[in-house]
């Protein structure tokens, strides 16, 4: 079977993980309930919870066992694009060719639906430690790590700078690498590690687990900007040129740049692995496909 | 030494803990860190931290060794009335005498100060499961109720139902519980229990804590919308007449009815602690400032 076609089962599997891991439809209140899955549910390429079950299987790990964890880090992620889409942000009016959340459900449902789903991952994460069997520490890392890329040193932190200096012609490479290693890399660097803090890993597996991610989420999201700059709305199912005005490493270094750096983000991440005694063939594949990919 | 001298004394050490568990001024990005602090340090009668110390004193634990899960709870509190106030749910100019975080920083750096200081706070008691050497299934279940009562089935749902229901004529008695309970009662519950859940205490002892804690919860609150619709700017140093036309105990059964509904609720307070094998003096006493307090 193909790495594509693996890809797709994956996702597959991981649609339906996401759906049986979120409250039910119905629950009370029923509004917060429907907004809550409608934004979890859109679709994505859920390049999150397919890493996250890559690395477990890496580890040795069965990933259902990681089932929770894995939803948890991609409704982290969903919550995030809620905020984003928001009037007092980037007020965007479509993702993925439905109306933003804000615009479906109401302003104050949309923020207060994100904040659930944010809950909610963290009640999962505190769940899947009870049933791995977690000790006290293994728990406390994960969770500290997972609050900590999501807040002010993290995805609100990049997302604060993005705003600030979003459209700006000055931003600096440091800028830009702030920003794209906040906003994306911080729940990337969670999503390789987390599974295995909860299994006990040791220090130099996390490590090289959070080099590796790292690398890979950068690269994700420069070949996201590349895209955006040159393919069509048809290929991407989304609209483009969404970041003109926006500083990227397409609009610092030009599109030859931002490959080149992406393709050295690759190298640099299947070298962190080197360490890792275990077949590390899936992982090195992974990261591939996130340069590779034409959507 | 008297009650009202004690509580004074407790709120001097509290202001000072809830600075010192803060990131420090000028952390980047530091218009984040400064929203932050405004919102967390800026007043407030810190009754959710004296609850929390009070009851660490009752089970025999020196509160400082509970200190960041203290502040963790009013971090959470801050956290919320940071996202009522927003335009978009109660728009609310003015807090303790100031402008909002939104008015001061805008809307986006409001939101995004809100996600950060709610992620702080479960970092905090990350850390502090550490520090007091709790188990993983202790941890799991403080992080998990933690969670639970912020989520769609704790204060968000209860903000949900309130703005989805305010200023509504037909509210019922069954609707104001469910929003009071939510919206009050569930952080009061974890502020009660969670300093007992990671220090391993059982389930018996949770139990009756959680039960105290929810009726003086309620209590306080109830003691509020009085306090709102009797009381005047000066002696309560907030504007008043907040809640005309929201649906209250005072809107539904009148001052008189109120007030004996928080006795009531006092007295059950105090008989949930009875099955505790410990001196519960001092939470009796904190129960009964709940409904005599004037401000």
């Amino acid at each position: 079977m193909d790495f594509a076609h693996m890809l797709e089962e994956e996702r597959a599997v991981i649609e339906r993980m996401l759906d049986a891991c979120l409250p039910p439809e119905g629950e009370f209140p029923p509004v917060i309930h429907e907004a809550i899955r409608y934004s979890a549910l859109g679709g994505g390429k859920r390049i999150r919870p397919i890493l996250a079950r890559a690395t477990a299987r890496t580890l040795g790990h069965d990933p259902e066992r990681l089932a929770k964890t894995a939803c948890a880090v991609e409704y982290v992620h969903s919550s995030s694009l809620v905020l984003d889409d928001l009037p007092s942000m980037d007020n965007a009016e479509t993702r993925r060719g439905r109306p933003t959340v804000h615009r479906a459900f109401g302003v104050a449902t949309a923020i207060l639906s994100a904040d659930a789903l944010l809950m909610h991952a963290f009640r999962l994460v505190a769940e899947n430690g009870i049933e791995v069997g977690a000790d006290g520490r293994s728990l406390a890392t994960a969770i500290s790590e997972l609050a900590t890329a999501v807040g002010s040193y993290g995805m609100v932190g990049g997302q604060h700078v993005d705003l600030e200096t979003g459209g700006l012609p000055g931003a600096t490479v440091e800028t830009v690498e702030y920003i794209q290693s906040k906003k994306t890399g911080s729940l990337f660097v969670v999503t390789g590690t987390i599974g295995a803090t909860l299994m006990g890993a040791s220090e130099e597996t996390r490590g090289a687990l959070a080099a590796y991610a790292r690398n890979v989420g950068l690269a994700y999201q420069i070949v996201d900007d590349i895209l955006d700059a040159e393919s069509d709305t048809t290929t991407l199912g989304k609209d483009v040129r969404q970041d003109a005005g926006k500083p990227t490493f397409v609009t610092l270094r030009g599109v030859g740049g931002a490959r080149s750096l992406a393709a050295q983000l690759v190298e640099d991440a299947r070298s962190a692995l080197g360490t890792l005694d275990v077949d590390t063939t899936a992982l090195e594949a992974l990261a591939g496909y996130c340069v590779d990919r034409v959507c």
